[in-house]
């Protein structure tokens, strides 16, 4: 039986709690900062152990699971290292991992074994109420170890996101960080982007918008300030990710001027797209 | 008890008759170029009479609507005016209205009674297969006036897109044009675009896409062919959209910098999102 300590349960807390208990096999505590947290995760049965108070939770722990924003990591990495047994396994599921493992590993070094995570399932809900069992089936999880990092930790946590339903990638912090801008922060900024740029330019516009416009727009409904956060701590990958765009959108210009460059154009993009491993949609 | 001519049962033609059948009330009548589309047609039920004859097909038309490509509309409208009732309405459902406006209002005037309409419902499958009885179900439809449009013929196809489930308003030929750049044709050139630049800069991030991506990147899996066509019919919209988003992405680099104004910035996209009225995502 593994124990598996997770720390702040919103969507991904409460669906990894959630997941694991649906896989069997896993015994899971979880810490919330709130009373009416606690209360809540008693209330749903999401966790065989419940508290506000991390020592109780962390106790016996195999593993343990940081979900609480990336600024609040380092506060409660310090609190529980020196709690944990030196073989438990720690990770995270941030959503920039060069910052977040610069931080963390030292906090760790000599008390546990740790190792980012970016479960690639989040979703511009938020909060336990959102959270659900098949979160991450065929989603991507992303390990991102260094070279110390023990090959034990990294087999361990690639099967216990297996386990969670995910595809596992492996790639160092600073790799996952270029590639995520790409496909996750970059299309998060164009997506708001978009939404104010219309905004601006002609807001009645809004009232013919159908589902290609909800679709390409919906990450823009996410948590303003978890996403600042995102963003900013990925700021030199972001940028470049921008200013790329914009020298590809001066080119667009030109072809619409030239119906067969267009459609040469817009084939490629089909044929990458449609290429593409993607998860299915998950609302019902 | 109205009768109805759909010439080129497609996506949307397809939709058209299934949404009639269900609404009631309708004789459906199709027109197909190939045999094969019209044996089609005739095994689901989709009308009462189907034909690769125009003549048979828009014979006793109360309402005939033109499902085909923006390009073949003319050549179908010369053949069929001179076989329509003068009280006849002749409508259509291509994306750009103000060049369609323009070829098709002369080819009928004192032939029939020609409004052009947009259901915005279209997605990126095409093709009898994907037609669905609820493919309009709250989706806007812009019908597009002219000046010298019978009032009765405006009420007539207001009615008509509204008993198939759609919202409808009303604007001028050239301000759909506009608008529908804003919220439907650049995002779709900007979907492309971003696929086209991740797979340029970084292919391999593609491995990490998850459901964010999927969805801002859904429309750019679109029938190129026809979205050429749409987005050079209406370039001088769509280009007015691309240089005022290059302007935009260039403020963005300099909210990398600042934290509080990024968040100003993701809380208004945020803020219009949510307002925003969107049909209902429809796969399940």
């Amino acid at each position: 039986m593994t124990q598996v300590a997770i720390l702040g349960p919103g969507l991904l807390g409460g669906s990894i709690a959630l997941a694991a208990q649906r896989a069997g096999g896993f015994r899971v505590s979880a810490w919330a900062r709130r009373p009416e947290a606690v209360a809540e995760i008693e209330t749903r049965g999401l966790a065989d152990l419940a508290s506000t108070d991390l020592a109780t939770v962390v106790q016996g722990a195999n593993l343990v699971i940081l979900c609480v924003p990336v600024g609040a990591m380092g506060a409660i990495a310090r609190q529980i290292a020196p709690l944990l047994s030196t073989d438990a396994i720690v990770t995270d599921v941030g959503s920039v991992k060069a910052p977040v493992v610069a931080e963390l590993s030292p906090i760790f070094a000599g008390h546990a074994q740790f190792i980012g995570s970016h479960p690639m399932a989040g979703s511009e809900q938020t909060g336990l109420d959102a959270a659900r069992a098949n979160l991450f089936d065929d989603a991507a999880c992303i390990v991102t170890p260094e070279e110390s990092t023990n090959p034990t930790t990294v087999s361990t946590i690639h099967t216990f996101w297996q386990t969670l339903g995910c595809r596992v990638l492996e790639t160092s912090p600073t790799e996952h960080d270029r590639m995520v801008a790409w496909i996750s922060h970059f299309p998060h900024l164009l997506a708001a982007t978009l939404v104010n740029v219309v905004a601006e330019q002609d807001a009645p516009a809004f009232d013919f918008a159908g589902p290609g416009f909800r679709d390409t727009t919906r990450v823009a409904a996410g948590a303003p300030g978890m996403w600042t956060e995102i963003l900013c701590s990925n700021r030199a990958a972001v940028r470049q990710s921008v200013e790329a765009m914009i020298e590809k959108l001066r080119e667009i210009t030109t072809l619409l001027d030239h119906d067969a460059s267009m459609t040469e154009f817009l084939t490629l993009a089909k044929t990458q797209r449609d290429r593409l491993r993607l998860p299915k949609p998950s609302h019902v």
